[in-house]
């Protein structure tokens, strides 16, 4: 019955935009009865799609992976290389910051246990799309020699967590990925 | 009987020489066990000193903390205003990495619950302790204005908690420290 497909693809579509709103606003331990709520359905019609939390989050980090690598894709195309990879940077940080669970994620690459091959997958991506911003940058001479990318994910993972219990997380951790960026000292080794 | 007290010293020292060391090595989850066996005293002697596996942690912290402030006094000695920061920054970071319980604990500040008073006075004690060498730092010119000893703290407690899982926790967090003191990015802004 085509008509109910439809509204199945309709429902999961909804259901998950607002996990991403919700896992946004309250990290991993967002409400799934609150999210079957807020997209009008039905608990269990949420279960149908997603038969637990970990199948939710999954989904939602995906979503949210994926549209981070699309945007590294998008800022290939900006002409001025070390605004690109800090706009990236940016989103990334934004990301991370608001879905605690990605934070911690990112910091247990290469952990060992049932989560490590999901993690991993994600840091993989994530490398993988960023990469190609930071090598444009580099030959550029925007950043320092040596950086990696594994150096930025942790860099932003640390912030994230770091930063989880001030008043407005997001703010904070967008300054600090500034400070990070430009750099705390002045003179001496430049 | 001063022998017994100057013994009963003694223990208490070396017990807490011996649990900084396995903090350092294993963060909060240090054996009181292993403590005892290689201070070489019984468990039942640690315990007359250290009722709780809290008590010995906060006694270690305490210690920890106390050697920080005293070398923040002595750096304020140094000449160069730029590298006496950095040291002592550095000291911080080591300090953060060995000793997980710290990072969590600085990312807590402010937070409400049974451990937020100790968890601000070790908060405070630190910001009196190196806002002296931040101040001057700024004053030679030699850091990024705006920059507070709170933005220092969160980032440093940020790179402890981001490295915990990598292979030599103490070699990376000194690297990030060292690009985030130098800053990513070249370039652009500068």
């Amino acid at each position: 019955m085509p008509a109910q497909r439809a509204d199945a693809r309709r429902n999961y579509a909804r259901i998950l935009a607002v996990a991403e709103e919700e896992v946004a606003a309250h990290g991993a331990d967002a409400s799934l009865e609150q999210i079957a709520r807020t997209a009008g359905v039905g608990s269990a019609t949420v279960r149908r799609h997603f038969p637990s939390r970990r199948a939710l989050l999954e989904a939602v980090f995906h979503e949210r992976i994926e549209a981070l690598c699309a945007l590294a894709a998008d800022l290939t195309g900006v002409a001025d290389s070390r605004a690109a990879l800090l706009d990236w940077l940016r989103a990334l940080t934004g990301y991370a910051t608001s879905a605690r669970g990605l934070a911690t994620a990112l910091t247990l690459d290469g952990a060992d246990g049932p989560d490590a091959a999901h993690v991993n997958a994600c840091s993989v991506k994530l490398t993988d799309a960023g990469d190609p911003l930071l090598r444009r940058a580099s030959l550029d001479g925007a950043v320092t020699p040596g950086v990696t990318l594994a150096d930025l994910l942790t860099l932003i993972a640390g912030i994230a967590l770091a930063t989880e219990h001030h008043a407005d997380p997001a703010a904070e951790a967008d300054r600090l990925l500034g400070l990070t960026m430009e750099g705390v000292s002045r003179g001496g080794g430049k």
